[in-house]
């Protein structure tokens, strides 16, 4: 009987370890070093990212569907303003919020994306409402509104958004003297992204943001592009990238770590640092990505001074992180 | 004497042949039936593309720099309206023209992309200044015009844009069935795009469109998408992109191209099958690409009943055609 039992118990377990899950996180990369942040301030990153890479962990331990996980965590993340993401997203140069995001599922390849919406609280909870409930993948501005009341998402204010800190950041950005000439490098933190293996066995890959402070132009970056900003496929992996989003597009990142592990076999480890630290550190592009492939390997991977950064992968190590030296 | 004469001349060949160059182009791929088209109709779409790719690869010959020759010869497409592009463009669910254009160059990987312009003339011209004049790769609505009207390209009426045929088309897209429920397979037709391979060995491409009859809600297809409707890297190939744009987005068509010859090392035959005859169908996706690696061999591969194509390979060979049986 004690026989019996021990066996059920591990049986038990077993059939928990056939299929691992796994979840990493990002809220941003970009100049990020030890000593320019308070201790206080670093504490609620650290106390932030801990609790929503535990929280997203346990939904998936519990079998919720990878893309409630990824949706709930990343609207923690925007409902913060932590991040540039949701409330706290940067200013643009007119001094509004156009916010982006997109969300990937890896079993049928399926994607929903928002670009440039100033009146929804959640644009990934608007990205996935695409993806569901539109025959398109990508709806932008007005139009991407339009559909987002006719689904019945309340429209807020767009004073929402409006936050004293990143109404500073664009101050400085347009006193600076790169302003309207290139883009702004130091601004351009706090893009979250969220990607999850859950218990079906399913990648999901999910990024939102508030873009580039003083962008212009409608401008456009990596985040709401599938393939640039965010990719997920059960054959390869989900990522979930952050960074100068001109060169995430052109080098369609996300894409390119799944196709690395595709099509030349690399683990998702080498294929994460050879387009992070080779191809994109060649070209000049910095940010950086979380990624997890089908076996619940994760891979934090960045060539910034720091990343906000959390993952717990399919052993259930957990890693928080900041600064680039020592997580 | 004569023995010097005939060494440079064949030096001379042979020179030419170091570098071989190439082009490509499509007007749209879908449900091109013969027996459905006049003779007439037909007619001119023949001499359109055999015009068009002749005159771009006497560019080509002369020595152009691949990006002018991919614009000359889009535009000469925007100008007419047997495409959706530029005049001859679909309209929009609410009776609008909203225009998309992408260009990426094979060397840096530079790109530019403009999405939802209706005050353009030539989108690919827009988008090509956005890659050179901006420090942005994507600009999208009143934004890109914007920055369109601060390069000084001259703004035009909407109107431009409106022809008889397109709008019937839309009047019976509403009538259908499918209206506002499904994309509308039947009526998007005719994307077009152009890829080449210069004398300086460089891979570009470059693709336009109008969009989808009837689409809404600001919906964006591949066409301005960086690694979904256009991906130009001198590493592998160039890749312009026309058809049920949602899934050339999720399939990350035009990169997956150039990625299965860098990363599988797949012949750009093999590659472009691959992606549209396997990966494609078996998503359901409907559509073509057409295609040139760094040798000068052009690929002109689609799923659907015919696709509007021409091209002209690294050993002159020309092919003009409108049905999937014989070119």
């Amino acid at each position: 009987m004690r026989y019996l039992f021990g066996s059920f118990l591990l049986c038990l377990v077993a059939s928990a370890s056939a299929q691992p899950v796994a979840i990493a996180l990002h809220g941003g990369a970009g100049t990020i070093e030890r000593g320019k942040m308070s201790g206080e301030v670093e504490r609620s990153y650290r106390e932030f990212l801990d609790a929503a890479v535990t929280a997203g962990h346990r939904q998936l331990q519990a079998g919720d569907d990878g893309l409630d996980v990824v949706v709930s965590i990343i609207q923690r993340m925007e409902e913060s303003p932590l991040f540039n993401a949701g409330k706290g997203s940067v200013y643009t140069w007119e001094g509004r919020h156009e916010l982006d995001a997109s969300i990937m599922h890896g079993d049928r390849l399926d994607a929903g994306a928002v670009a440039g919406v100033t009146t929804v609280q959640s644009p990934i909870a608007l990205a996935r409402a695409v993806m569901e409930r539109s025959p398109h993948v990508m709806l932008t501005a007005k139009g991407a509104e339009s559909f987002a009341r006719e689904q019945g998402f309340p429209m807020i204010a767009p004073s929402y958004f409006e936050t004293e800190r990143r109404k500073k950041a664009l101050d400085n950005y347009k006193r600076s003297r790169r302003a309207g000439r290139d883009v702004d490098v130091d601004y351009k933190f706090g893009t979250v992204g969220v990607v999850v293996l859950d218990r079906q066995g399913n990648l999901v890959a999910g990024t939102s943001t508030g873009g580039m402070t003083g962008k212009r132009w409608g401008r456009v970056g990596d985040a709401p592009i599938i393939g640039a900003g965010t990719y997920a496929d059960n054959r390869s992996c989900a990522v979930s990238a952050t960074g100068h989003g001109e060169y995430f597009i052109r080098h369609t990142v996300s894409r390119d770590i799944c196709a690395r592990m595709q099509f030349a076999r690399q683990t998702l480890d080498e294929a994460a640092a050879t387009v992070i630290h080779e191809e994109l550190v060649h070209a000049g592009g910095d940010g950086g990505v979380v990624a997890v492939d089908a076996k619940g390997n994760v891979a934090l991977v960045f060539n910034t001074a720091g990343m906000y950064r959390a993952s717990i992968d399919s052993t259930g190590q957990k890693q928080v992180g900041i600064y680039g030296t020592a997580p």
